[in-house]
């Protein structure tokens, strides 16, 4: 989670909501890391989660990321958790909750749907006090 | 309509479930179009949707894709329809229902959620029939 708070730092010094993203293999070693580009690269879809979902697909050449895990900084949104669960990922970490813009205990509840194919395992709150100064700290220079 | 159930054939044609779109501005010009790449690009996001709306991102050089509207051949999954909600996107028509896999009418109805922040206008069952037979076929010759 260290590695997915320097991503999201990052950025942040580019304007962009600071949410970052790694994904490590069942070793623990860092396959790919991101942070959210949709500003910088005028893409609605660049979140921190799906870049670091198609880097680590890139790298491992392959579709599917199973035994592969996620760490990022925010509660994942819609789009993100359903492209967790089409990399079939096997452990989603994250740390801020985000009532707003979350899809994962909030909104669409991707992970509880029935129809939902595939379900990590979930576990909120970890290194959230650090996260979710990043993004206050963010917010309160912009308001 | 018809040039994404094209697209769909070609993904067809690729091995990919057959699933096609199409993003036209505001006055019905096609500024991208996109099959389904799962499979060719080793990507679990390639979704036809969300390489639309990458591609057309692009084209006009903003995330927001105002006043443009979506055609794709099958209901979109829960991830290209969050995606279709933060491009801003006018209008969704979609053919096939898919009660397995959908995220609009089905699953996570990612627009009907509180904190959904953009809704298109939706219209499903456009050019069902043509949609709904080439996925059928598709799935008939691999089972």
């Amino acid at each position: 989670m260290a590695a997915a708070l320097d991503e999201a730092r990052l950025a942040a010094s580019r304007g962009e909501v600071p949410v970052g993203a790694v994904i490590v293999d069942a070793e623990g070693r860092i396959i790919s890391r991101a942070g959210n580009r949709v500003i910088t690269d005028r893409d609605p879809t660049a979140h921190a989660e799906l870049l670091a979902i198609r880097a680590a697909a890139a790298a491992l050449g392959s579709e599917r990321l199973a035994n592969c895990d996620l760490y990022v900084t925010l509660e994942p949104c819609a789009m993100c958790a359903q492209a967790i669960a089409f990399a079939r990922l096997r452990r989603l970490y994250y740390g801020a909750e985000d009532p707003k813009g979350g899809g994962v205990a909030h909104g669409a509840r991707v992970f509880s749907q029935p129809t939902c194919h595939h379900r990590p395992e979930v576990y909120g709150g970890i290194g959230e006090r650090a996260a979710a100064a990043i993004l206050k700290d963010f917010f309160a220079v912009r308001r």
